[in-house]
């Protein structure tokens, strides 16, 4: 008997979360045997002061570090290899990356290249990275992405102006080291638009055909949370509704990790690759279109959605109940004045037929309640557009 | 600022879960790097016919395999030490424990030994384990102590007749394959003992000092499990009760390696020492009595417990409903016809005050919602006699 596909997985980094937690970064560091860190970043980090606390938190422990800095929304392939370049010339042992999503999955492509050699494009799909990775510390600065409890990564070809979606075990992160105090900094545009990309985590892994016990509890904590806390967090940046997001990005990762994403992701991935759209920003347009058609494959999860987002759905029919979900998006979306349409973001609706290829050829399409053909996901864009 | 004390931590192996997930083991060896397996086991394990399962699994992956199974309940030094001259004599590179709790602690304890050298009693404590161990693959016969997901081990230190609790990351085993499957051969008496063990942990993690949003949902979901398939399984012994408990066991574990224990531990450790009682009917006894005492701590958490349990506390008192947990538990305990005395367990009132004396500087008392003193942990003892 091959039980192999019925199986369900769990797998989480260790993680370390609380205030105060950037603190003990370089202990963490040495504990895993580091003694020249490679500290991977982005200038807007630098200039929030993140990374000077961190490089003193390293000096603490006698560590020896260099900071590589050249990490860009949507990270691209060229990147990952002057990183990789840089950890190679200075012999570094451990990585630690202080930044969003875009600095924790340039990390990562750096972690294989220096480890499995070749080019970067050699380990897109699952599990083809075979050798073990050197130790990456996460310290996150923003409350979305979730990359830092995640075995996957996101880095866009140059050339093929497309998204490469890198999963597998070897690049599970050593340890995610989550310290809210670190989002104070964060404008309130991006704390809108990586909320919406936690809240897309959660409700997408929540539905998504391979959620199971393990995965299940923490994706519906992780929606409560951002429901709760995800328009305060904009407006006031209070430190108890950024624990909030925080925790709430982390649920939402540790389901996502475990029960991938949905059709969003998978018509989201190539607008970022095209067009160089903001991840969250094209999550919260696509996010209420998508539950639209999705609803009617998964009412009952759409109806327990929209309980964990606060509706009152007694009494109603199921149906009904499950609508509640959208309109409780769509009122955050509202009320975080977010673009609701992809013409804003710069999608070119010449494209449509090339971008809904690459949506239907995502990983994140083959988890979503139902799987859309290509017609179909043509008319979510122009939906969308 | 040392933010160390007020951080909060979630570590979990890798988990694969579902009926027929034995039929991977010699893939996850394989991929683990072994070649030459020691696999450890108990007697009844290899009479039930598991060990000849395992066994055919390694081969289909041309893995070498020597077995171990001088493996009892509380398991003693000395069986880690045979079993770690087992392994180096043999050159092992991976352990496959296939077991209840007694026979996964021998093989983390034996992993200890081939990497850390010296003696068990040298590792006693916390994380005194430095050197990395050799990767474990838990297979657990047993919905009981969830050690195949925690990073501790008791082993018995056979001059001093004391539990040694040991505990720290580097034990962490490298994959939990939990097979329902497995549950099928086990005695109904094993069943309810082991159990009670279950849900023991998810009572005290959810209420330990160190529970968190984390470790929280996976303490009350166990609960609700083990209230809700733990009689069943005894008696039936049906398929779904047995995945029931599965579950509970695993997200107990998953929970308590976290939030770490109370005083039914505290008080149990000593009497699996002493007279060599099995962990899960010691616990048995003392549960409701801690629960008792306990109770007045963490009035809101047993009134969750006792929601979790089944228990009608709408229009309650919050005293009321915290007692209604106590009552569920006693319910259970009635239904399982368990010993309710340690007296018929074979505990001499003489050693009471030494009893105390370890219970009182085990590590579990640390993080229960109240700190006993030696007098008060004596007059529970005589509670429970």
């Amino acid at each position: 008997m091959d039980a192999y596909d019925s199986l369900q997985k769990f797998e989480v980094p260790e993680v370390i979360h609380g205030l105060g937690a950037l603190s003990i970064v370089g202990r963490c560091a040495r504990r895993l045997g580091g003694e020249r860190i490679l500290l991977v970043t982005d200038p807007g980090i630098i200039e929030a002061g993140w990374v000077d606390k961190t490089i003193g938190h390293l000096k603490e422990e006698d560590l020896k570090y260099v900071v590589y800095d050249n990490v860009v929304t949507n990270p691209r392939d060229f990147q990952v290899e002057t990183g990789a370049q840089v950890y190679e010339r200075n012999r570094c042992d451990v990585i630690v990356a202080v930044g969003g999503g875009s600095a924790i999955d340039t990390a990562k492509g750096i972690a294989i290249l220096v480890s499995n050699h070749g080019r970067i494009y050699d380990y897109e799909g699952c599990n083809l990275v075979t050798q073990p990775v050197p130790p990456l510390v996460c310290v996150p600065t923003t409350a979305g992405t979730g990359a830092d409890v995640t075995q996957m990564a996101v880095i866009t070809d140059s050339k093929r102006a497309m998204k490469m979606l890198i999963i597998g075990r070897a690049i599970m992160p050593e340890l995610a080291l989550i310290d809210p105090l670190l989002l104070q900094t964060e404008s309130p545009e991006l704390i809108a638009a990586t909320g919406m990309d936690t809240l897309t985590h959660a409700i997408e892994a929540y539905v998504s055909s391979l959620s199971w016990t393990l995965t299940d509890p923490h994706a519906i904590h992780a929606i409560e949370l951002a429901s709760e806390h995800l328009v305060h967090a904009v407006r006031y940046k209070d430190i108890p509704s950024l624990v909030g997001m925080s925790v709430a990005c982390l649920e939402a990762g540790i389901a996502f990790s475990n029960a991938i994403l949905g059709a969003v992701h998978a018509l989201s991935h190539p607008l970022g690759g095209f067009y160089d759209i903001h991840h969250g920003l094209a999550n919260a347009v696509l996010l209420p279109i998508v539950m639209n058609r999705n609803m009617e494959y998964s009412l009952e999860k759409y109806a327990r959605i929209a309980k964990a987002m606060g509706a009152d759905t007694e009494g109603l029919t199921i149906e009904a109940a499950a609508r509640c979900a959208l309109d409780k998006v769509r009122k955050i979306i509202e009320e975080l004045e977010l673009p609701s349409r992809l013409s804003t973001l710069g999608m070119n609706p010449k494209d449509i037929a090339r971008l809904a290829e690459l949506a239907k050829d995502d990983i994140c399409m083959t988890t979503n309640p139902y799987c859309y053909s290509t017609e179909e996901i043509e008319s979510l864009y122009r939906e969308a557009w």
